[in-house]
Protein backbone atom coordinates (compact mmCIF):
# COMPACT_ATOMS: atom_id res chain seq x y z
CA UNK A 1 0.00 0.00 0.00
CA UNK A 2 1.22 3.42 -0.87
CA UNK A 3 1.69 6.17 1.42
CA UNK A 4 -0.46 8.01 0.13
CA UNK A 5 -3.08 5.74 0.53
CA UNK A 6 -2.44 5.05 4.48
CA UNK A 7 -2.47 9.13 5.36
CA UNK A 8 -6.10 8.69 2.93
CA UNK A 9 -7.26 5.70 5.26
CA UNK A 10 -6.09 7.39 8.27
CA UNK A 11 -8.15 10.61 7.30
CA UNK A 12 -11.30 8.98 6.29
CA UNK A 13 -11.20 7.08 9.40
CA UNK A 14 -11.04 10.27 11.60
CA UNK A 15 -14.17 11.37 9.41
CA UNK A 16 -16.20 8.30 10.09
CA UNK A 17 -15.27 8.29 13.85
CA UNK A 18 -16.37 12.03 14.36
CA UNK A 19 -19.98 11.20 11.87
CA UNK A 20 -20.30 8.66 14.71
CA UNK A 21 -20.12 11.50 17.31
CA UNK A 22 -23.79 12.36 15.91
CA UNK A 23 -25.17 9.32 17.79
CA UNK A 24 -24.54 10.71 21.09
CA UNK A 25 -27.38 13.43 20.17
CA UNK A 26 -29.53 10.69 19.35
CA UNK A 27 -32.11 10.32 22.56
CA UNK A 28 -34.15 6.75 22.93
CA UNK A 29 -37.29 6.37 25.11
CA UNK A 30 -35.96 5.17 28.55
CA UNK A 31 -34.32 7.19 31.08
CA UNK A 32 -30.63 6.62 32.84
CA UNK A 33 -31.71 4.72 36.54
CA UNK A 34 -33.22 7.79 38.00
CA UNK A 35 -32.30 10.41 36.07
CA UNK A 36 -34.61 13.21 34.54
CA UNK A 37 -33.28 13.02 31.17
CA UNK A 38 -33.30 10.08 28.18
CA UNK A 39 -30.97 8.17 27.71
CA UNK A 40 -29.04 8.53 24.02
CA UNK A 41 -28.03 5.89 21.42
CA UNK A 42 -24.49 6.15 22.28
CA UNK A 43 -24.00 5.71 25.98
CA UNK A 44 -26.59 2.55 25.56
CA UNK A 45 -24.35 1.08 22.70
CA UNK A 46 -21.35 1.31 25.84
CA UNK A 47 -24.12 -0.80 28.29
CA UNK A 48 -25.12 -3.20 26.28
CA UNK A 49 -21.54 -3.90 25.23
CA UNK A 50 -20.45 -4.24 28.83
CA UNK A 51 -23.40 -6.45 29.57
CA UNK A 52 -22.87 -8.56 26.82
CA UNK A 53 -18.85 -9.37 28.15
CA UNK A 54 -20.36 -9.72 31.27
CA UNK A 55 -23.05 -11.95 30.70
CA UNK A 56 -20.26 -13.97 28.58
CA UNK A 57 -18.00 -14.30 31.76
CA UNK A 58 -21.04 -16.50 33.56
CA UNK A 59 -22.52 -18.61 30.54
CA UNK A 60 -21.22 -21.28 28.84
CA UNK A 61 -22.06 -19.89 25.21
CA UNK A 62 -20.43 -21.11 22.38
CA UNK A 63 -20.03 -18.22 20.44
CA UNK A 64 -17.97 -15.55 19.41
CA UNK A 65 -18.67 -13.00 22.14
CA UNK A 66 -16.22 -10.34 20.74
CA UNK A 67 -18.25 -10.74 17.54
CA UNK A 68 -21.25 -9.78 19.39
CA UNK A 69 -19.67 -7.09 21.11
CA UNK A 70 -18.73 -5.31 17.65
CA UNK A 71 -22.28 -5.83 16.82
CA UNK A 72 -23.82 -4.07 19.54
CA UNK A 73 -21.29 -1.12 19.62
CA UNK A 74 -22.38 -0.84 15.45
CA UNK A 75 -26.00 -1.81 15.36
CA UNK A 76 -27.75 1.27 15.97
CA UNK A 77 -25.72 3.76 14.08
CA UNK A 78 -28.45 3.75 11.45
CA UNK A 79 -30.59 6.10 13.77
CA UNK A 80 -28.01 8.92 13.07
CA UNK A 81 -30.07 9.68 9.77
CA UNK A 82 -33.62 7.29 11.29
CA UNK A 83 -34.02 8.37 14.57
CA UNK A 84 -34.70 5.76 17.31
CA UNK A 85 -37.83 3.82 17.11
CA UNK A 86 -39.95 3.10 20.25
CA UNK A 87 -40.10 -0.71 20.36
CA UNK A 88 -43.60 -0.83 20.84
CA UNK A 89 -44.38 0.84 17.79
CA UNK A 90 -46.96 -1.13 16.27
CA UNK A 91 -46.12 -0.84 12.83
CA UNK A 92 -43.46 1.20 10.14
CA UNK A 93 -40.93 -2.05 10.61
CA UNK A 94 -40.42 -2.84 7.12
CA UNK A 95 -39.91 1.00 6.01
CA UNK A 96 -37.88 1.24 9.35
CA UNK A 97 -35.50 -1.52 8.37
CA UNK A 98 -35.31 -0.09 4.93
CA UNK A 99 -34.10 3.22 6.42
CA UNK A 100 -31.58 1.95 8.96
CA UNK A 101 -29.84 -0.03 6.28
CA UNK A 102 -29.47 3.23 4.06
CA UNK A 103 -28.00 4.89 6.82
CA UNK A 104 -25.43 2.83 7.51
CA UNK A 105 -24.27 2.34 4.01
CA UNK A 106 -24.43 6.15 3.90
CA UNK A 107 -22.04 6.08 6.95
CA UNK A 108 -20.03 2.80 7.29
CA UNK A 109 -19.18 4.27 3.61
CA UNK A 110 -17.45 7.03 4.92
CA UNK A 111 -14.37 4.94 6.55
CA UNK A 112 -12.33 3.35 4.55
CA UNK A 113 -13.13 0.46 1.97
CA UNK A 114 -12.73 -2.55 4.26
CA UNK A 115 -13.84 -1.27 7.56
CA UNK A 116 -16.91 -0.48 5.71
CA UNK A 117 -16.91 -3.56 4.74
CA UNK A 118 -16.38 -5.14 7.72
CA UNK A 119 -18.96 -3.52 9.65
CA UNK A 120 -21.84 -3.46 7.24
CA UNK A 121 -21.71 -7.27 7.39
CA UNK A 122 -21.18 -6.98 11.22
CA UNK A 123 -24.81 -4.86 10.90
CA UNK A 124 -26.45 -7.23 8.47
CA UNK A 125 -25.38 -10.32 10.63
CA UNK A 126 -27.17 -8.53 13.92
CA UNK A 127 -29.67 -7.16 11.80
CA UNK A 128 -30.57 -10.57 10.13
CA UNK A 129 -30.94 -12.26 13.26
CA UNK A 130 -29.84 -15.77 12.36
CA UNK A 131 -26.24 -16.65 13.67
CA UNK A 132 -26.00 -17.50 17.57
CA UNK A 133 -23.88 -14.27 17.96
CA UNK A 134 -26.63 -11.77 16.78
CA UNK A 135 -29.66 -13.76 18.49
CA UNK A 136 -27.45 -13.57 21.75
CA UNK A 137 -26.32 -9.39 21.08
CA UNK A 138 -29.99 -9.21 20.42
CA UNK A 139 -31.62 -10.59 23.22
CA UNK A 140 -29.14 -8.33 25.50
CA UNK A 141 -30.02 -4.74 23.27
CA UNK A 142 -33.81 -6.29 24.13
CA UNK A 143 -32.35 -6.72 28.02
CA UNK A 144 -31.28 -3.44 28.67
CA UNK A 145 -34.28 -1.10 28.86
CA UNK A 146 -36.28 -3.49 30.51
CA UNK A 147 -33.95 -3.51 33.42
CA UNK A 148 -33.94 0.62 33.40
CA UNK A 149 -37.21 0.63 33.16
CA UNK A 150 -38.04 -1.98 36.57
CA UNK A 151 -34.93 0.53 38.04
CA UNK A 152 -37.21 3.36 37.13
CA UNK A 153 -40.67 2.55 38.59
CA UNK A 154 -42.15 1.35 35.20
CA UNK A 155 -40.37 4.42 33.20
CA UNK A 156 -41.38 4.27 29.35
CA UNK A 157 -43.81 1.76 30.14
CA UNK A 158 -45.76 3.86 32.14
CA UNK A 159 -45.19 7.17 29.80
CA UNK A 160 -45.74 5.16 27.04
CA UNK A 161 -49.09 3.24 28.01
CA UNK A 162 -47.31 -0.01 27.69
CA UNK A 163 -49.30 -3.29 29.03
CA UNK A 164 -47.47 -6.25 31.15
CA UNK A 165 -48.77 -8.79 27.92
CA UNK A 166 -47.14 -5.84 25.55
CA UNK A 167 -43.85 -5.90 27.24
CA UNK A 168 -43.80 -9.78 27.59
CA UNK A 169 -44.93 -10.82 24.18
CA UNK A 170 -42.66 -8.10 22.38
CA UNK A 171 -39.42 -8.59 23.93
CA UNK A 172 -39.77 -12.56 25.84
CA UNK A 173 -39.36 -14.64 22.91
CA UNK A 174 -36.19 -12.55 21.05
CA UNK A 175 -34.28 -12.58 24.76
CA UNK A 176 -35.75 -16.12 25.38
CA UNK A 177 -33.82 -17.32 22.16
CA UNK A 178 -30.78 -15.22 22.15
CA UNK A 179 -29.89 -16.01 26.44
CA UNK A 180 -32.35 -18.15 28.20
CA UNK A 181 -30.62 -17.93 31.01
CA UNK A 182 -31.41 -14.48 31.09
CA UNK A 183 -34.96 -14.07 30.10
CA UNK A 184 -35.39 -16.54 33.21
CA UNK A 185 -34.63 -13.88 35.59
CA UNK A 186 -36.14 -10.83 34.13
CA UNK A 187 -39.50 -12.76 33.79
CA UNK A 188 -39.55 -13.20 37.54
CA UNK A 189 -38.76 -8.81 37.63
CA UNK A 190 -41.48 -8.58 35.40
CA UNK A 191 -43.84 -10.49 37.14
CA UNK A 192 -42.98 -8.97 40.51
CA UNK A 193 -43.20 -5.46 38.88
CA UNK A 194 -46.46 -6.28 37.42
CA UNK A 195 -48.08 -6.63 41.07
CA UNK A 196 -45.71 -3.00 41.73
CA UNK A 197 -47.90 -1.14 38.99
CA UNK A 198 -44.64 -0.92 36.47
CA UNK A 199 -46.99 -1.40 33.67
CA UNK A 200 -50.31 0.19 31.55
CA UNK A 201 -53.47 -1.26 32.92
CA UNK A 202 -54.39 -3.66 30.45
CA UNK B 1 -21.88 -25.24 39.11
CA UNK B 2 -25.07 -25.45 40.67
CA UNK B 3 -28.33 -23.66 39.65
CA UNK B 4 -28.71 -21.73 42.62
CA UNK B 5 -25.19 -20.24 41.99
CA UNK B 6 -26.73 -19.75 38.34
CA UNK B 7 -28.85 -17.11 39.47
CA UNK B 8 -27.05 -15.72 42.14
CA UNK B 9 -24.50 -15.13 39.51
CA UNK B 10 -27.07 -14.09 36.96
CA UNK B 11 -28.38 -11.19 39.55
CA UNK B 12 -24.95 -9.92 40.47
CA UNK B 13 -24.64 -9.43 37.05
CA UNK B 14 -27.19 -7.51 37.14
CA UNK B 15 -26.44 -5.29 39.54
CA UNK B 16 -23.16 -4.87 38.36
CA UNK B 17 -24.76 -3.46 34.46
CA UNK B 18 -27.18 -1.02 36.59
CA UNK B 19 -24.79 -0.15 38.76
CA UNK B 20 -22.33 1.11 36.10
CA UNK B 21 -25.41 2.69 34.58
CA UNK B 22 -23.93 5.72 37.13
CA UNK B 23 -21.29 6.56 34.76
CA UNK B 24 -23.70 7.79 31.97
CA UNK B 25 -23.85 10.97 34.86
CA UNK B 26 -20.23 11.86 34.81
CA UNK B 27 -19.33 14.44 33.24
CA UNK B 28 -16.13 15.49 30.93
CA UNK B 29 -14.58 18.58 30.01
CA UNK B 30 -14.81 18.32 26.15
CA UNK B 31 -18.28 18.56 24.46
CA UNK B 32 -19.92 16.45 21.54
CA UNK B 33 -19.39 18.05 17.85
CA UNK B 34 -21.44 21.31 17.69
CA UNK B 35 -23.36 20.57 20.84
CA UNK B 36 -23.87 23.07 24.34
CA UNK B 37 -23.39 20.27 26.86
CA UNK B 38 -20.88 18.29 28.18
CA UNK B 39 -19.96 14.69 27.01
CA UNK B 40 -20.38 11.54 29.47
CA UNK B 41 -18.14 8.70 30.07
CA UNK B 42 -20.07 6.23 28.87
CA UNK B 43 -20.85 8.10 25.18
CA UNK B 44 -16.84 8.91 25.65
CA UNK B 45 -15.93 5.00 25.93
CA UNK B 46 -18.55 3.97 23.30
CA UNK B 47 -17.02 6.11 20.51
CA UNK B 48 -13.02 5.30 21.51
CA UNK B 49 -14.08 1.37 21.75
CA UNK B 50 -15.51 2.22 17.77
CA UNK B 51 -12.54 4.01 17.25
CA UNK B 52 -9.92 1.38 18.14
CA UNK B 53 -12.11 -1.27 15.88
CA UNK B 54 -11.91 1.28 12.57
CA UNK B 55 -8.17 1.90 13.17
CA UNK B 56 -7.61 -1.75 13.87
CA UNK B 57 -8.63 -2.11 9.75
CA UNK B 58 -6.15 -0.03 8.03
CA UNK B 59 -3.44 -0.52 10.12
CA UNK B 60 -1.34 -3.48 10.43
CA UNK B 61 -1.53 -4.31 14.12
CA UNK B 62 0.29 -7.07 15.72
CA UNK B 63 -1.92 -6.99 19.28
CA UNK B 64 -5.36 -8.42 20.13
CA UNK B 65 -7.58 -5.79 18.93
CA UNK B 66 -10.46 -6.98 21.11
CA UNK B 67 -8.65 -6.97 24.40
CA UNK B 68 -8.11 -2.91 23.50
CA UNK B 69 -11.76 -2.62 22.70
CA UNK B 70 -12.73 -4.21 26.19
CA UNK B 71 -9.95 -2.07 28.17
CA UNK B 72 -11.61 0.90 26.35
CA UNK B 73 -14.84 -0.05 27.68
CA UNK B 74 -13.86 -0.64 30.91
CA UNK B 75 -10.96 1.49 31.67
CA UNK B 76 -13.22 4.58 33.20
CA UNK B 77 -15.45 3.19 35.43
CA UNK B 78 -13.92 3.90 38.29
CA UNK B 79 -14.77 7.88 37.81
CA UNK B 80 -18.37 6.44 39.60
CA UNK B 81 -16.65 7.32 42.41
CA UNK B 82 -13.34 9.40 41.33
CA UNK B 83 -14.89 11.75 38.84
CA UNK B 84 -13.17 12.77 35.46
CA UNK B 85 -10.08 14.43 35.79
CA UNK B 86 -8.81 17.22 33.15
CA UNK B 87 -5.81 15.80 31.75
CA UNK B 88 -4.35 18.66 31.59
CA UNK B 89 -4.55 19.07 35.54
CA UNK B 90 -1.31 19.60 37.20
CA UNK B 91 -0.89 17.41 39.70
CA UNK B 92 -3.26 14.70 42.30
CA UNK B 93 -2.06 12.35 39.79
CA UNK B 94 -0.68 9.37 42.19
CA UNK B 95 -3.72 9.93 44.64
CA UNK B 96 -5.97 9.75 41.48
CA UNK B 97 -4.60 6.41 40.51
CA UNK B 98 -5.12 5.30 44.34
CA UNK B 99 -8.55 6.44 44.29
CA UNK B 100 -9.53 4.94 40.95
CA UNK B 101 -8.10 1.54 41.74
CA UNK B 102 -10.47 1.71 44.86
CA UNK B 103 -13.23 2.44 42.90
CA UNK B 104 -12.71 -0.51 40.10
CA UNK B 105 -12.02 -2.78 42.83
CA UNK B 106 -15.63 -1.82 44.58
CA UNK B 107 -17.49 -1.82 41.46
CA UNK B 108 -16.24 -4.94 39.58
CA UNK B 109 -16.76 -6.54 43.15
CA UNK B 110 -20.20 -6.44 42.79
CA UNK B 111 -20.11 -8.70 39.54
CA UNK B 112 -19.40 -12.29 40.15
CA UNK B 113 -15.85 -13.43 41.10
CA UNK B 114 -14.86 -14.45 37.68
CA UNK B 115 -16.54 -11.59 36.08
CA UNK B 116 -14.13 -8.97 38.75
CA UNK B 117 -11.12 -10.90 37.98
CA UNK B 118 -11.03 -10.57 34.08
CA UNK B 119 -12.30 -7.27 34.14
CA UNK B 120 -10.04 -5.87 36.94
CA UNK B 121 -7.15 -7.49 34.70
CA UNK B 122 -8.34 -5.82 31.92
CA UNK B 123 -8.49 -2.33 33.98
CA UNK B 124 -5.01 -3.01 35.55
CA UNK B 125 -3.13 -3.71 32.31
CA UNK B 126 -4.68 -0.49 30.88
CA UNK B 127 -3.42 1.48 33.78
CA UNK B 128 0.28 0.15 33.62
CA UNK B 129 0.34 0.70 29.95
CA UNK B 130 2.85 -1.48 29.36
CA UNK B 131 1.81 -4.39 26.78
CA UNK B 132 1.26 -3.42 23.25
CA UNK B 133 -2.57 -3.29 23.81
CA UNK B 134 -2.97 -0.83 26.49
CA UNK B 135 -0.28 1.70 24.55
CA UNK B 136 -2.59 1.33 21.55
CA UNK B 137 -5.74 1.56 23.79
CA UNK B 138 -3.85 4.86 25.20
CA UNK B 139 -3.07 6.30 22.01
CA UNK B 140 -6.93 5.93 20.78
CA UNK B 141 -8.54 7.68 24.20
CA UNK B 142 -5.99 10.12 24.37
CA UNK B 143 -6.34 11.07 21.05
CA UNK B 144 -10.25 11.36 21.17
CA UNK B 145 -10.70 14.62 23.15
CA UNK B 146 -7.98 16.27 20.76
CA UNK B 147 -9.95 14.99 17.50
CA UNK B 148 -13.62 16.67 19.31
CA UNK B 149 -11.71 20.17 20.26
CA UNK B 150 -10.06 20.20 16.79
CA UNK B 151 -14.14 19.98 15.34
CA UNK B 152 -14.96 22.40 17.86
CA UNK B 153 -12.78 25.25 17.23
CA UNK B 154 -10.55 24.80 20.41
CA UNK B 155 -13.43 23.47 23.05
CA UNK B 156 -11.83 22.43 26.15
CA UNK B 157 -8.73 23.89 25.09
CA UNK B 158 -9.50 27.66 25.05
CA UNK B 159 -11.94 27.14 28.04
CA UNK B 160 -9.00 26.23 30.31
CA UNK B 161 -6.22 28.33 29.18
CA UNK B 162 -5.02 25.54 27.25
CA UNK B 163 -1.61 26.21 25.37
CA UNK B 164 -0.69 24.09 22.07
CA UNK B 165 2.70 23.40 23.68
CA UNK B 166 0.69 22.01 26.87
CA UNK B 167 -1.23 19.92 24.39
CA UNK B 168 2.17 17.86 22.27
CA UNK B 169 3.68 17.95 25.22
CA UNK B 170 0.86 15.62 27.21
CA UNK B 171 -0.26 13.80 24.24
CA UNK B 172 1.86 13.83 21.94
CA UNK B 173 4.28 10.86 23.30
CA UNK B 174 1.36 8.17 24.59
CA UNK B 175 -0.66 8.67 21.41
CA UNK B 176 3.09 8.03 19.56
CA UNK B 177 4.18 5.21 21.16
CA UNK B 178 0.98 3.61 21.01
CA UNK B 179 -0.44 4.48 17.66
CA UNK B 180 2.59 6.38 15.21
CA UNK B 181 0.39 6.68 12.42
CA UNK B 182 -2.27 8.46 14.40
CA UNK B 183 0.36 11.01 16.19
CA UNK B 184 1.26 11.56 12.54
CA UNK B 185 -1.89 12.54 11.35
CA UNK B 186 -3.13 14.39 14.28
CA UNK B 187 0.61 16.35 14.74
CA UNK B 188 -0.60 18.15 11.05
CA UNK B 189 -3.86 18.96 12.36
CA UNK B 190 -2.75 20.27 15.44
CA UNK B 191 -0.18 22.46 14.00
CA UNK B 192 -3.15 23.91 11.68
CA UNK B 193 -5.03 24.46 14.80
CA UNK B 194 -2.55 26.40 16.39
CA UNK B 195 -3.21 29.27 13.25
CA UNK B 196 -6.47 29.34 13.77
CA UNK B 197 -6.66 30.50 17.42
CA UNK B 198 -7.46 26.87 18.92
CA UNK B 199 -4.98 27.50 21.62
CA UNK B 200 -4.76 29.82 24.66
CA UNK B 201 -1.96 32.42 24.11
CA UNK B 202 1.79 30.74 25.03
Amino acid sequence: MTQNQNIADMADTIRFVLEIDKLKGILRKVKPIGDLRYENTAEHSWQIAVFAMSLAEILELSIDVNRAVAMLLLHDLGEIDAGDKFVFAQDGWEERRAAELRAVERIFGIAPARTAKFMLSLWMDFDAGETAEARFARAVDRSMPVLLNLSNGGGSWLENGVTFERVTARVGPEIEAGCPELWGYLKEQLEAARHKGFFAAS
